[in-house]
């Protein structure tokens, strides 16, 4: 199955209480395929400028993610963010943002992407994640994630794009917002009217709840006791989930036990995304790895049976 | 087995965005002996003023409390809080808050009530909890819940009562603000090497997590639709959760499977509890619907299997 990410692609300046760094491969496409590509065909569609080179395809290349729709803009820049964390790391500051290339962005997605089964449109503007969708007009499967920004300027626009997908991936603070509902249990069934067959309200800390027509699912992140850089852990998450549910056949959205197993793959992935600055850890990452962490998302979640000591 | 809590007993006047109450039965040694009466014999023990009345003794011995032990102060007026709550009510908001018999109290536990198995120290000043200890010295599990106000104003007297209990039910706020820590897990174990043997992160709508020195169980709140009244989830949860311990038996503390299901039934009466005002619910609860939500737990945290639609 082959999966297509559309957004932004950047270099982030990080300071947490922990580190520093400079200039990281980072962006949305750029967490979400190296997640999803220990589970399926990526590739990945953005833009990037003239300081984007060898080095930062190789990072993507070296997970077997497709390259070849990343657009490099001739005496552009790359998208640029600045942002620290405090103590806690539950909230990013934003220092810097340089839009650069990508804030003249219109996808262009090749006759290889357009034919994608599986489409996750990531935080860019809601009228360009809905061009991007029409594009790949037969994907099966299509995620989407979203702003506060998109649902203080463009509200209409998220909405009708959300209209067209079939799992929407949103902090729990922005699906109230969006919704002007502030019981999540309500909040998630109002998005579901919009369209979608089910809703992922993303937790950070506590972890991330699924939301479909039969059933309520929640899972806890895994609790690390070193946590370096969060930037990212939510478009990891996508991808552990898209990843998983894209190489679970068709109709995998259609099955809450599939949906079920694709949230704990996509806490393991943010869980490892987390543990290093930027891409670090998931670009040395191993599928036994990711399977191990598995494995325990179950001994820390049932009352049926502990795990064995 | 029988179980004594110590700690306030009030009138509450709770104003949410679904309504109003004035001068409801509440305080937390209230709240918990309701919700641990499902599942051991339970005594209250905690000073009432002169208006506390037939009434409100009649809702304690409906669930079959023992209220021997509450100290009715003559010419003395009960604990009274006056509060509100936000939209999301995950906010608490104090606007008045009289002490009034509360604020002389001195335990002192009758000879049945010295012999309790359990014992649960409710969020009172923490010399107070650990004089409660000492003439408890006999029970072989004992909790303890506490706040921000202890931390800021009692630090080192709380630390040295932790050191003398078995379990530590707190906000996860707090239990990053007792140790200095940000990291939970790291947090937590700091709690556990003052003494306790395991530690209760409650995280109001997200749950609530289990640290024990050989793992982590983390549990979502139950999805409700409706939340009327978030006070006393968190004695509720305690009750709930000592309630059952109490009930399976010596050294069943030292048993994370039997810690992991408590978890759960204290998560089952913390939801009845939030449902409706007050003690409402929880006062025309039955074992029933408490076994029938502890089974919809099993189904919205498995990812091996799903519930029957």
């Amino acid at each position: 199955m082959s999966l297509v990410v559309v957004g932004s692609i950047a270099f982030d300046s990080v300071r947490t209480p922990f580190g520093e760094r400079d200039r990281m491969l980072g962006g949305s496409a750029v967490h979400f395929s190296l997640a999803a590509s220990f589970f399926a065909d990526v590739r990945v569609v953005g833009p990037v400028g003239e300081d984007f080179g060898d080095e930062e395809h190789a990072v993507l290349n070296g997970r077997g993610v497709n390259t070849d729709d990343i657009e490099r803009v001739e005496g552009g820049e790359t998208f640029f963010w600045r942002g620290h964390y405090e103590f806690d790391l539950n909230t990013a500051h934003t220092d810097d943002t340089q839009l650069g290339v990508f804030g003249e962005f219109e996808p262009k997605l090749s006759e290889e992407s357009r034919q994608a089964d599986t489409l996750f449109l990531a935080n860019i503007q809601p009228d360009l994640q809905r061009e991007v969708r029409e594009q790949c007009s037969g994907a099966g499967l299509v995620g989407l994630d979203s702003m506060n920004l998109w649902i203080d300027t463009a509200r209409e626009s998220l909405v009708r794009t959300i209209g067209g997908v079939d799992l929407v991936f949103m902090n729990d603070a922005e699906i109230r917002m969006l919704t002007g509902e502030p019981n999540l249990v309500r909040a998630s069934r109002a998005v579901m009217e919009m369209g979608p067959r089910a809703v992922v309200a993303k937790q950070g800390e506590y972890g991330a709840a699924l939301f479909t027509e039969d059933g309520f699912f929640a899972l806890p992140a895994y609790p690390l006791e070193t946590v370096n850089d969060p930037t990212g852990a939510g478009d990891s998450f996508a991808g552990g989930f898209l990843g998983y549910l894209s190489s679970a056949g068709e109709d995998a959205a259609d099955d809450d036990l599939t949906l079920r197993r694709a949230m704990t793959y996509g806490s393991v992935l943010a869980s490892f995304n987390v543990e290093e600055f930027g891409t670090e850890r998931v670009r040395r990452l191993t599928r036994d790895e990711i399977d191990e962490r598995y494995g325990e998302f179950r001994g820390m979640t049932s009352f049926d049976e502990v795990p064995a000591a």
